[in-house]
């Protein structure tokens, strides 16, 4: 009758924990290219006149096939090798009813794991056989490969205040101050939630986000989110840097997850301060940044250059060879000037310029169609992970807002920042737990 | 000195023709992943101080290095294999100036020429050596696979209003109809030109669209545009069916590259009426169509399957088993209702119901954020490839929009017409070359 029988009994890579419920309208763990057969199969049981298939088609799934682990010591999407997609979105409470976010936070994690693994969207461990319910999985990742999904939670200090726990609020949590020329829009920042989906297929990212805000209706509502397509940093050796919309390679000197020493320095935080909650998690700092492309593209490579402080082709520091050679910073020219300029990107953004301040990097490229004006409405969406805002991102913008010319090509419009709660390596446990116990 | 030394002499796959010009700053049909390499040499050799590396790293260039021919009787990027992404840009024209218009068309055909076999942007086909000019390409695509880029061009009726030139509208270019419930915000819809950029890796589609606004510069300005992140039609039996946001299979009985005589009935202009220049054309009907995603996700399954006429899992016509079975509309339940509701879309978009007519569909799922008001703005970004919009599209979407039980959960929010001239096989043409002679 089919090719593809349902197979319930075969866990997928990082299957949730069982249910011990056989029935048939229970699966845990089961890939998502199954589950749909199976509601097919309700479907054709249930009458209504239809007789549905059991196998779903392979759709394009691209080569990325493989299943980044939910549980561990830190969250996914941190460390982990860029994928090449992003959606981010960052939600608002529409409730100050502890409990609901609590239920919540319980069910998105239980999804989070499902979708990581490839497998779909469940309520109370059921799929939506139920004709006469709506589908517990929206569908659209039916067919398609885990595709290294991510699923990274993080909350917003405006959480914390309406749900009445700002005795839990870490004091690395600040609110950012104004930097020079920020012409930040409330509608892109900040937020009481966020999660970040990374995938190397996109319609896995945005089927994540989708079923996770859906899950929400009621508790949650989106504030801002955004798209990204291209990652602008490397998170492993293993990866090639890639460019950014300004056309030069961008995070060379990222710090990696082959570093686990400068991890635990800069990025980890130790839970100090009476925010034991956050030993192990990080702080994610996103800036939407609006890159004026048309003006970047009127400008000599000389300039251009001079203003990132590399050369375009290898990505080079001025004055040196290839692309991870060390800058030079005390090198003069034949004119006496410096030949990485003292007002350069990698000048003012260096370790060295900053008293060894280096922070994680995980952004995107992002286009959002078009300003009205005649112009793409295009630039880099910022993720960072950091052990402290205060410490890090702010002194790093600071210079940068003062003296980089690259602010004159940029206009940060978006901004936010989250705390993002160690990793759930304890089997049960689950996103945001640390702020109800 | 360097892994990868400039090699200039090796045309890629599909190379520009020959210039006849071997000066160092004059290369054609290289590779982009070499040319930036001799960028970076010519600044080393112009001083500044910087020593510029040659190599231009390999970033991330996924699976598919395809390159699809651009010369060919048709235009790519119409019967291509649907590639992965879209940026689709509609633009108008910022001057009357018939002999700038023409020019400008003329450089872009080279500049897509080159860019869709993997090369740079170029000025008189010569890359941009000088350090004290804006380089020629704008980099973000260094060390990306040409990614089977296709760039297919279209105008619209206005353009040829503006240019005097209405002598020459083809009968088949119409303005649509409004048809029942269209909510069209003029910001998304029209334009004087349109660029479709496909492929598989997104940043060489925005690249794409991105280098060839710049060089229109003075000439043209962006109208709208769209990012599209999932193809929703198939175009070859060499694909299987994507899924759509609604999660259902989209486009199952598309036309297809492999049935000429159907593309030759219903895609392809055959130049009647006096439009002989659009002989071998077609016409591209665009369609923003915003879903309601979470009035979607809370209707029943039966319901949703009773909308669309098809199983949700297997794509399978209701009452049929598998996804390529006919439908039969003539099927009747116990009930006494057809199996496939009358006002399904499968059955009111069938060709049966419209006697014969078929279209080419090649539209994206495309996620632009959110809306402000707690949902994401999500849907498909509708393309369609048909011989004459008034005899297929409009008495299509004209049944859709008055019956289609599907108008509940949809919203019509952009739409534009455009006339795609026939390929260009003949060495030295340039797009839109009929209207000028």
């Amino acid at each position: 009758m089919s090719e593809n029988p349902p197979d319930t009994s075969e866990p997928s890579p990082s299957a949730a924990p069982a249910q011990g419920d056989a029935t048939p309208t229970t699966t845990s763990g089961v890939s998502r290219r199954r589950l749909f057969g199976l509601a097919g199969a309700g479907v054709a049981l249930a009458g209504a006149g239809a007789a549905a298939g059991y196998g779903v088609a392979e759709a394009s799934a691209g080569p990325a096939t493989g299943v980044v682990p939910f549980r561990d010591t830190h969250q996914a999407g941190i460390v982990t090798p860029a994928q090449d997609r992003l959606h981010f979105v960052a939600l608002d409470l529409s409730t100050t009813d502890k409990a609901a976010v609590q239920d919540l936070f319980k069910r998105w994690t239980d999804a989070a794991e499902r979708m990581t693994s490839g497998g779909e969207v469940t309520v109370n461990g059921a799929v939506g056989l139920n004709p006469q319910s709506p589908p517990t999985d929206t569908g659209e990742a039916l067919g398609l490969a885990p595709s290294s999904l991510t699923l990274t939670f993080g909350i917003g200090a405006s959480l914390l205040t309406k749900l009445g726990l700002t005795d839990k609020r870490p004091p690395a949590l600040i609110d950012l101050p104004r930097f020079t020329a920020d012409q930040l829009e409330p509608a892109r920042s900040g937020g009481d939630i966020c999660i970040q989906a990374c995938a190397d297929d996109p319609q896995v990212g945005v089927h994540a986000i989708r079923n996770l805000v859906r899950m929400g209706f009621g508790t949650t509502e989106v504030r801002w989110s955004q798209l990204g397509f291209g990652r602008t940093s490397s998170t492993s050796t293993e990866q090639a840097t890639a460019r950014n919309l300004f056309g030069f390679k961008d995070g060379t000197n990222n710090l990696k997850a082959e570093e686990p020493a400068l991890l635990d320095e800069h990025v980890w935080a130790q839970g100090a301060d009476g925010s034991d909650w956050m030993a192990g998690g990080t702080y994610l700092v996103a800036r939407r940044i609006r890159m004026h492309i048309e003006i970047w593209d009127r400008t000599s490579l000389d300039e251009q250059e001079k203003v990132i402080g590399r050369t375009k082709g290898e990505g080079a520091p001025l004055g040196a060879k290839a692309e991870f050679d060390t800058a030079d910073f005390s090198a003069q020219g034949s004119d006496g000037e410096p030949v990485i300029p003292e007002d350069s990107h990698v000048r003012l953004a260096s370790a060295q310029a900053l008293r060894g301040v280096q922070i994680l990097r995980r952004g995107y490229n992002f286009v959002d169609g078009s300003d009205g004006a005649g112009h793409l409405d295009a630039g880099l969406f910022f993720v960072a992970f950091v052990r402290d805002p205060g410490k890090q991102f702010v002194p790093m913008q600071r210079a940068l807002a003062r003296k980089d010319t690259l602010t004159e090509y940029i206009e940060h419009n978006g901004s936010a920042v989250f705390a993002c709660p160690p990793g759930l390596s304890a089997p049960g446990s689950y996103w945001g737990q640390g702020l109800f116990t």
